[in-house]
């Protein structure tokens, strides 16, 4: 086990109602003046926008919008909601949404407190020392953004999207409440991709070179099979809400780092996938069910036997003792096979992606500046072969 | 699932050398004069105490100590440390050591913020709303204090000892030090009384009767699964840093809440253990040895399946699909087992209890005033029966 640090301060209100605490929550932690941002669509449809907003006013608390947040969150709107945090010199931001929300969110807190270009942070050039305080109210099971310390950004230039994320304590919500009825409306496609990317969460840290790390091995474990046990429950029924609540605890659990500490973690999947969302901007979630299956099977062969306990623990495939290969693959199909079962893509085509892009996504990866995986550090050649594999 | 509100603030620092770091994490802080409190014995004899101390003046940090914490804290060096607090004007207070010193810091924190008498806390009269802040230099991995918003407390009176808790977020340290190294040199019977602690903990989180709470119930599996594969390791060479390392960690997984959130929760068998240590003054962990199996045994029929679940699923007794209860049976056997094979004690007679003061121990229980237990609220009867099985 590596040495390691972690801190987890998000303040997690749990539960049936608790948006009505949205105001009070604000005000525990100092808010007076809060920006109100969030997407749009069922937000506003639903009455939960004017709920909140209803909750904030009711504690006296002022309050400016800012609406239009997509999916992949783009860097023009993080420079409107900087200026505008400026200009209203607000000293509270309120995330209303999934993961594009907050990390869109998280963006405008650090750049609001920063002299230089936001995007700074997420190219690697600068930091994120402080932000402006930020609260969350999760509509969307899936990126765990809501108790991380991660934001992912697309910056909009002339020639694409370039997607990039940074992490900093800094950007931990001071607390974030978490109603699992607010996910009942989420569409199955939706809901699905958050189940993938909660999951891809726990296996980029569970695939690791780290050894005497049992611990969280158990938890990534648990917690994967938790949520391949509620995935099926919460697609056949939306308004379970005993599965939504499974599955809305497990996103959190996914990326809060409990099942990550003391490992080397790996992250190439995640890395691979942002040019696929960036180029054709599918969710993130599709992305990595198209590419994660891909990933495992050409780096198997640097650890059989870890593979075989993914199999074996995860999805109880038997172990093969003889040939533990045989065991390994068959948590890859198992992989597969569930995310099938719950209407995720596995190939290139199913997310619109083209074979005769590759060379164009290998470039966008830069990898001239940066280094993708630890379990296996990829090189071109490696990145080629993933894309390859997915677009079979 | 019920509602929730989960909040786990404390920095944990975890690793090799990390006691280095206590003047610069008492510093971060805001700590200016601190009361370093601890038990005596090995942290003095191993240089540890000189250690932190050399740590905490290297920071320009003003330091008074009282050591002298003893197994089952008692309430006079609490009030001592009250004293010292208000007449020296401390700030922050450093617990050198394991659950019982974290506990007695707890307490020490809290009356000296407190115009009243310290037990009302513990008494139930009054609730810990601020404290002086603390941090921990952890040596023991058991009792999850580092962590946890607990603490419980013996009250010396002219009749024996009343041993009683109490719980608030403002006990919960700012951060937590933890080296596995500390622990290498704990006793065989320390470190075992540790693991049955820490088991307990997520047992009394695991018998539950809310339902849908599948997320935590994997989570309470996982830790405990590792803390059996975990513990032999140590027990057989005590200087196994992984396996203390996965030991320590789990031992803070255990009672963080992580895997308690969402669900009744039931603590009967802490309180039957307490009662055994006060009057004893065994160690905790040997007390829930015995008592815990025999509350098994006698609340099983309350619900066989969960018993059934945890056989199967912890100790991977196969399933006995006909006669579920023959395999719940078979879990408790295999804890008895498991508890046995790393030198914990299974009955009264080996913590040298005896069954004449079974009367005296129900009387201490104090139930007329409390209830015990939520999974199955037990009667004076109950407790009896508890207390008989484990004295056979």
């Amino acid at each position: 086990m590596e040495n390691f640090t972690y801190y987890s301060p998000t303040r997690f209100l749990f539960g049936r109602g608790k948006e009505q605490d949205t105001g009070r929550c604000i005000g525990d932690f100092g808010g007076k003046k809060v920006l109100l941002h969030y997407g749009g669509g069922s937000v506003v449809e639903s009455g939960l926008l004017e709920r909140v907003r209803e909750s904030i006013k009711a504690e006296g608390i002022e309050c400016v919008e800012l609406g239009g947040v997509k999916p992949n969150p783009r860097s023009g709107l993080v420079y409107e909601g900087i200026e505008l945090c400026r200009r209203e010199k607000i000293d509270f931001i309120l995330a209303l949404g999934g993961g594009s929300v907050i990390d869109s969110a998280k963006a405008i807190a650090a750049g609001a407190m920063y002299e230089g270009d936001f995007w700074d942070f997420y190219s690697g050039k600068s930091v994120v020392e402080k932000a402006i305080p930020l609260g969350t109210v999760l509509t969307i099971a899936a990126a765990g953004s809501e108790s991380s310390s991660a934001s992912v950004i697309s910056l909009e230039t002339g020639e694409g999207m370039v997607k990039r994320s940074t992490m900093s304590d800094a950007l931990r919500p001071k607390f974030s409440i978490m109603n699992p009825e607010l996910t009942f409306t989420l569409p199955p496609y939706q809901t699905a991709s958050g189940i993938v990317d909660m999951m891809a969460h726990v296996m980029e840290r569970y695939f690791t070179n780290t050894r005497g790390v049992g611990v969280t091995d158990r938890l990534c474990e648990g917690t994967m099979i938790s949520i391949i046990e509620e995935a099926p429950k919460v697609m056949e029924n939306p308004r379970d809400y005993e599965a939504r609540a499974n599955i809305m605890w497990a996103g959190t659990m996914a990326h809060n780092n409990i099942c990550g500490v003391g490992r080397q973690q790996d992250w190439a999947s995640h890395g691979l996938e942002h040019e696929l969302s960036a180029l054709y901007d599918c969710a993130h979630g599709a992305g990595l069910s198209v590419i994660f299956p891909a990933w495992m099977e050409h780096v198997m062969s640097h650890d059989v036997m870890r593979f075989a306990q993914f199999a074996n623990r995860i999805f109880g495939c038997e172990m093969d003792f003889e040939n533990p290969e045989v065991t390994a693959k068959r948590g890859i199909e198992s992989l597969k096979s569930f995310w099938k079962s719950i209407g995720m893509p596995i190939s290139f085509e199913e997310i619109g992606a083209k074979s005769e892009d590759i060379p164009l996504l290998l470039d966008m990866l830069d990898l001239e500046n940066r280094n993708l995986g630890v379990f296996v550090e990829l090189t071109r050649e490696d990145c080629e072969a993933i894309y390859r594999i997915a677009s079979r």
